[in-house]
């Protein structure tokens, strides 16, 4: 059949107003047949409203793109080319938790690569590894893109625990770092290169290039010196200057979490005081969102959109599936198999790193070993994304509490086993598989 | 300045002329302000030849290029961009012996991987070395592209011996390949992409797809059927259909000399009676070329070029600037530090590997190991060149000999001896640092 | 129960008596209570015999070691600490076929990492791994030992297709270049040590140590002066002076099929007319052995014995066996999982190494990596064994193939194929895994 | 000349007599013919004190061993077969001060892998690689066996920065550990084997046998339920249980200073306000030591000395001497060269492994990677060290900052900032090398 068809399972989410315009925007390269939206029955209602939106949008635009909802996803897989999860398993009721709790413990909650990240992870993995299930059996030659955070965990889970090949975790770091380079230097982004490797949200640049040159020296004398690149959603506290030029890496935003982590602390003990967690201001933008979305009156995508943290997070997805589809060998920065790219990580697990996007998939450009300064922590990362992923496969408590316990936000085995038992107790709804182990 | 100004050493080569015309059809996008031939004092008549060609070529297309000659290039390197280099030390008389001596003892000679080769990169290695001390200290910005044989070797050299990281050794054997592939398969190049990894002369296409399908069932089928792909200069003595089958790679045409050793001896013995060596025949093509050249009427690359067995080499050379220059990131197969690319290899070695070519050079794609039924046979022509590079470099008598030894080509120490002595000997003229440890 | 269990498969083998020669020298320290010598029915008069000449044998010594015999290896098994494995499937019939068959398309048979190897594993693999199921089922805390060529791909194929980890792969090889050694330099064999690392009948010792000094120099001098050493079974071509000082490593007899392969084969070709394969003496040895061995009123293993190539091995196996027993922690040569010792091979491989010989098993001493003159030689040793351990489990034609194909010995593709298809036909009646395959 | 030489620079120290208490016990087969005490002018006077007990040790066990004294280490290398160290540059005044600053941060000093540990190393490195420099020249064949702290760090800076290779590191933590467990178990220490695998301080047993058989759940209940084994000048804060149990390592002492930072810092800021850091608590001791080795009646070890730390430390020093010197083949557990022993960390880099000792040096023994739930931690502080050893060599205000920045105990780009630039500032008599960078 012409054109190509796209699933999206948590298709109610507040972000797929930004996929429906980044596919509107792609049509004459990007000729998207069908896409599914496909979410949970507690979330139909979202779903309703997003796909009327998307329907106007798409009739707004006058692109011949079928919008098709379903509360089945083994109904949308038949077929498709390419499969896209955005899934948040627990909402962001979850996301409170996993914030707060560990708060209480003087430990910051991390929702990727801290223990917030460890309790999304065993929420999210065995999900995510059951619509993996049904790819393999109903849509086997798709390409299965997740950007359910934590992206490089879930990756990391999908390359261990299923039969998928084709999946790549998407992140909007890179992306952002890009252009917040292009802005410090005022310069085209496309006059930047950016070699990146490490892990998701534990991402460096290695070298930045103007033109051909390379100018690290330069980006990160600006860096230090006036207000630093951050996220959205990540207090920016400024970064010791002679720390940054000694490292002379670009660090990503989520770098501060583990390079000043008191500081950072203190920003989100203060910030829980004032307005609660991130997962709190997130519900209340979610809130507006929905009203804004529901006016039927609206068929573009709404710039309220882009105050979220995962702005451009759709559009660097509907430019992955370009790249494949259109085979464009353009560099994009996804999480894959590493294969020996970054050469002191094993060749089996999941890596952020620059990657060439073509028609047989994303094939990641060789960086050598991660540099000596960063090749601990990024490691360290890395054993608690594989342990965070064997424990939400196993339900082993022991896993569950190793990787916890060697987290760098946690100072102590004993803060590790508090936290751990809280976490566990307050999302033993959406954690099935620990009955047994957490019992004993 | 505008434009860019390139440096061709062993510019008075018979395949300058296609250089010309590449960089003649490029000049749009590549423009092109000054060519530089160079060569040696008893290269004077072919440099004067070769670049009055070139004038009457760049004056007819009606582009501003200008074609300087000299026979000292320290005078034509300031300022480079490009520094390519094409020479043959010791011409082909030298090529011919490095054919003919091996040929006494039953042994191939093989001008590149083999024991000619060993004696081609020892005369060519100290010379190569010269000139990377020059750029380094004349146009140490400047990119420098051998295509000089063996090119492998000679990377693996100016990686190991000079203070150049800006080098790359190209080859016209992928570019070959690739498109026999596109013959075989009736589909055009573009549709076509193979992911290239080995070494000069000993790669492999580990995949080939067509629109983003793995197809290599269907091309070794093809392969192993009808005629087999090859080079100009090398006869096809068919692969055995199950053998290629059970390798499930695509072997470049120079395995022959590995896989289908006797054929390919007899054939070189036959061909010897018959013709002479290939060298003597390259010898006769070259005498006509040049006859050709000298027609002052000519004003154009001439067809017969093609009838070489380098061709393409000098349209690779141009593409690869090209993209060099305007940023392509298209892909290329070339001669380049590893750094990890190839695991099983070590990092700091020259591999041949499809590369991402930017304006910051060529990036190499992670492939992972090589296959379990390679690996010990490229790890043997690794080890090859890295000790014949050594042994240029030193002129260490035993490391030579170890080289020779090792080369599979080569089936007894004793022979391996015979060969080196005689070889030493042959080319007394051309290797000025074995002096001492031959006498001994 | 009081002291050791041994369950020797294959006990009806003409080297059995040098096995209790060495239980008994040893009984002091190793007190075996039982040793079970397991053969199928076919062997049962050797069987007899050999044992009949055990029992003479322990008695006369006076040690209380019972002797059981058996034709049914589960009977034997349950309880054993050791189990050790001599056989020989297919018998020196199959052997000579080994050895004949590659001659006639002028190929060296070889008969453990030659194309006489291959089969010789194909007809072995099978039957060990059969074995290994018994063990593990019936006494799964033994160690098990292997002495049954070829002892690489034996042990390699244990590691990765059985459920064994207590293995370990014996040669005398290693023994026998110390102790030749250790005659050259005519010092005490205690005084010398040696680094062992490579592959079975593919080692290298890669430096040799006088009571703690350095003395590689010397020993190879010498080696490439006088008589070189060599085994029973291998002639002794000389190796060329200037070869092995530039190797500088010590080779085993072995590697003169590789360095010095014209030679070999001339000397194979003449050996077969003179006197038959190597195979066809050693059938004329046994009858001679077993002859003396009906004999009542011998009771101590005959001097003859020693003449076999395999001499040695069974004092290796008492060796291994009073280490481990014992915890001696001694240094012994041994094929076990490499596990990161020698770099340059898979970590999960089976590798020969200097180990030290501990009551947890063999710990393999860290080398490093191969020297770049042989690494490429061996990794090709090493996927020759993988590919046949891997074709001798799935019966793959192609597979088989390619193990022949890029055997070092075999210098076409063809060349492979008929003797490959040769060799399949004559031995069909041990390879019933490739019944279908062949047919294909 | 008959009989071992040895000198032991920093002679003064007042481990000194365990060192000759271990010389004279092993006379019978480590005969030491000369003990040379050096050490620099200001330590004049414990030296007179050490070399007069030293004699008087010497003279009453009745052994021919000469104890020499110099303050020119130039007089005593000559000839010398083992040369140790045991300095302290900047004395027990300047650890205090290591203690003190990063506590006032609120970060643990920690004298050898912490903030503390660098400025020891920043001081100590400089004065060793001297001290290799006069054995490269005056006894280029002697052992150089150092005991400084940090043994790790120092050992690195040996290995990339001076031309020695004979050299190891010791530390008596490994073998504390081993008697610690014998003592768990309540057997013989000679029943007990532990491999063991890491860095310096930053070691883990990773299995441990009894009598050949695993034990390590044995060992860690035991560890986690009861007093927790420790060092002398470590508090024991106790484990987590199900912490410890899921780790199934066997952690050492220093380990709780990573994984119960909180607990550790609060006890060291309570024990400051006690009784002020362990320099000063060592201090007392030194001094009730002299001036009972002071004594001239005293011609023994004082039991007192075991109260120190570093007991064993030159028991550990004189059974590796010894093993070295009579080929024992024992296994040690010391910093070498890894050689790729723990193949997740640097083949040129130092580590802390189980090694055979022989003649020859010690062997490391193959241990695979350190386990994924370390792998991370271990590699820090590895990167940690590296970064140490550059800047004590180079003098580089940056590489010293990241180094600082990096260390696990260390939470914030700033804070590592702070501590720096006080302790560089209270140092600055012991840091010539700083003179210009620090200004800077």
């Amino acid at each position: 059949m012409e054109g190509i068809k796209i699933v999206t399972i948590g298709g109610g989410s507040s972000y797929t107003p930004e996929l429906i315009e980044g596919f509107i925007k792609r049509y004459p390269e990007l000729p998207v047949r069908e896409l599914w939206l496909v979410d949970i029955p507690e979330g139909r209602k979202k779903l309703e409203v997003v796909s009327a939106l998307a329907k106007r949008m798409v009739e707004k635009a006058g692109v011949p793109i079928e919008i098709h909802t379903t509360l089945d996803r083994r109904e949308a897989l038949p077929g498709a080319d390419f499969v896209t999860t955005q899934i948040r398993v627990g909402h962001l009721e979850a996301r409170a938790k996993d914030e707060r709790i560990p708060l209480k413990y003087g430990v910051i909650g991390q929702e990727t690569n801290g223990p917030g990240g460890l309790f999304k992870g065993l929420r999210t993995i065995p999900v995510i590894l059951e619509i993996c299930r049904d790819i393999e059996e109903l849509c086997p030659e798709a390409w299965f893109i997740n950007f359910s955070n934590p992206a490089g965990m879930v990756t990391e889970a999908v390359l261990r625990y299923s039969g998928i090949t084709k999946t790549i975790g998407l992140c909007n770091v890179p992306i952002g770092m890009h252009m917040a380079v292009a802005e410090m230097l005022e310069v085209e982004q496309s006059r930047i290169h950016i070699d990146f490797a490490g892990l998701n949200h534990m991402v460096f640049g290695l070298e930045v290039y103007l033109d051909g040159k390379a100018v690290m020296g330069e980006v990160l004398d600006k860096l230090a010196s006036g207000p630093s690149m951050t996220m959205k959603n990540i207090v920016d506290v400024g970064w010791e200057k002679d720390f940054i030029k000694a490292l002379n890496l670009l660090p990503c935003p989520y770098h501060r979490y583990y390079y000043q982590t008191e500081k950072m602390l203190e920003q989100e003990q203060q910030a829980l005081q004032d307005k609660g967690t991130r997962a709190e201001v997130v519900q209340d933008l979610e809130k507006e969102l929905f009203t804004l979305y529901s006016d039927e009156s609206l068929a573009v995508k709404p710039k309220q959109l882009e105050e979220r943290g995962g702005a451009f997070y759709s559009d660097a997805a509907c430019n992955l599936i370009n790249s494949i589809y259109n085979n464009k060998q353009d560099i994009q920065v996804v999480n894959v198999r590493n294969n020996g790219a970054i050469s002191s990580l094993p060749a089996d697990s999941a890596v952020e790193v620059s990657c060439i996007i073509t028609n047989e998939g994303p094939k990641p450009i060789a960086m050598g070993g991660m540099p000596v300064a960063v090749s601990g922590l990024v490691q360290q990362i890395k054993s608690f994304e594989r342990l965070a992923a064997e424990a939400a496969v196993t339900g082993s408590y022991h896993t569950a509490l190793l990787a916890m316990a060697i987290n760098p936000l946690v100072s102590s085995d004993s803060t590790a086993k508090q936290i751990l038992d809280e976490m566990l107790e307050a999302h033993k709804e959406y954690l099935p598989q620990f009955e047994k182990s957490y019992a004993g």
